[in-house]
């Protein structure tokens, strides 16, 4: 048996350079905004990625970066003006926000139709509803890109998520379920956890903890795919899967880096000229 | 082992007993509005047995009935009134529908704060986010309800549940994964349901078929809750259990009928009653 190295880097870079085709030919440019708020040097560097991606495919971004003391009304206020804003095409809201900010209310402020994380409980719920949303998340659905780019079989399939976060474990949840995969979500309280991993036929890790999945947890053939990046004692970048010693064990696996990573910034873009269609076909 | 027949009717008369009370000391009385297009049989019973328990609890309750050729944007129209009508707490719309009317565009039209069955992407997605929705579907509320009332664990416990539908599978997986469960979703593309069933601390099944479980597909100790209404070939009203069967290896489960078809007409009162609440404490 041969073990597959599912490429997330160059099927990221084969979507973003066909969205760049997409974005050349048009007069008008998409264009995304990033609210960031306060100073958090992660953020910081989340959202210069995110707007260095933007503009090598030519999608306009705009970073509006306020201070930490910004009230909340002020923020509800400033998201109201760029809903109304016809040349903005989506909204990201760069989390965490200060404490004094109620993250939901803030998201539920987006307008769904420019909603480019697919946040907002209006597209949560149509994509829990197997109807269609505006936005998916971009973590499911790149990594949906990817199973799918490999031509791994999902379609009656047993998934085992692990982690049951809003931004991965529960939109990834409906979108495998709406692709009639057999899905079962596990997370921190969940007893047996070895037992159930161990029926899986596709394993998901969105745990955030260096090397938590070894060989013990899987059956022969199972295809991992690795959604945690963590740093190792050594301060190297680790996923959630103890890479080395459950290789043999896989038929496909996504490796940290390069895995799943680069497909989520690939699907904000993609995510944003979606939006922008929508708008424009209005 | 002694088995536990979980009584539904008993909880869901005791549950609208309580909202009597409530309701009883209610000065302007909540008020439910069901509107039903055409004359589909079934449709008119159902409706006619809500109208009824809502009148016994002395919820105020209107059936606005049309004929099947109305259309589409009539039916907005209407919904936009009650949604605009404060004497109105909460709407229902009998499905099915005609087929020249979009039901989703229907759902969608109704304000999320009257939305009583729990069935608009908004709430929904309150749902599967684990926040706040303003209605939770009846069906799942009410098989959480019989849970908690005979104390059966769900934290960290393996739920299987066999069907996806937007009324009862999915809403029942948000909300059973919001209680710590381990929740797995199977359904008509399953592979190997059997395995994965056995693997159940608590089986739910809304398949709707007679006779579809037997004691094959459970473990020893399993809590069974049985969502199927089905006809034998007798035509005596059965669930999707083989009830003895499989008694025998069950620690708890749900009779039909009354299990938790009961609990579902109990749960629209209760439902109709938080929205009254939530819009008078606006």
């Amino acid at each position: 048996m041969t073990t597959t190295i599912i490429d997330g880097l160059y099927y990221a870079n084969k979507i973003i350079n066909e969205i760049k085709t997409k974005v050349d030919k048009l007069k008008i440019k998409p264009k995304l905004v990033v609210i960031l708020v306060g100073n958090d040097n992660a953020s910081q560097i989340y959202v210069n990625n995110k707007q260095k991606r933007c503009l090598e495919v030519g999608i306009m971004s705009e970073v509006l970066h306020f201070d930490e003391n910004i009230n909340q009304t002020e923020l509800l206020d400033i998201i109201k003006q760029l809903n109304e804003d016809t040349e903005v095409n989506a909204i990201l809201v760069q989390m965490p926000l200060p404490k004094h900010i109620n993250p939901d209310k803030i998201v539920e402020a987006i307008s769904p139709v420019k909603d480019v994380d697919g946040f907002h409980p209006y597209n949560v719920g149509k994509l829990a509803l197997n109807m269609t949303p505006y936005s998916i998340a971009c973590t499911p659905s790149g990594i949906l890109k990817l199973l799918n780019a490999y031509n791994i079989k999902i379609n009656g399939k047993h998934v085992v998520i692990i982690g049951r976060s809003n931004i991965v474990g529960r939109p990834l949840m409906s979108l495998l379920l709406n692709n009639n995969a057999t899905v079962t979500v596990c997370h921190s309280k969940t007893e047996n956890l070895k037992e159930i991993t161990n029926t899986a036929d596709i394993l998901i890790s969105a745990v955030g903890k260096s090397n938590f999945i070894n060989s013990a947890f899987v059956k022969h053939n199972v295809c991992i795919i690795d959604v945690g990046i963590n740093r190792d004692k050594n301060n190297k970048i680790t996923g959630d899967v103890d890479f080395n010693d459950i290789f043999d064990k896989c038929s496909f696996i996504t490796p940290v880096p390069k895995g799943v990573g680069p497909m989520t910034i690939a699907m904000l873009l993609q995510n944003t000229l979606n939006l922008y269609d929508i708008q424009n076909k209005k």
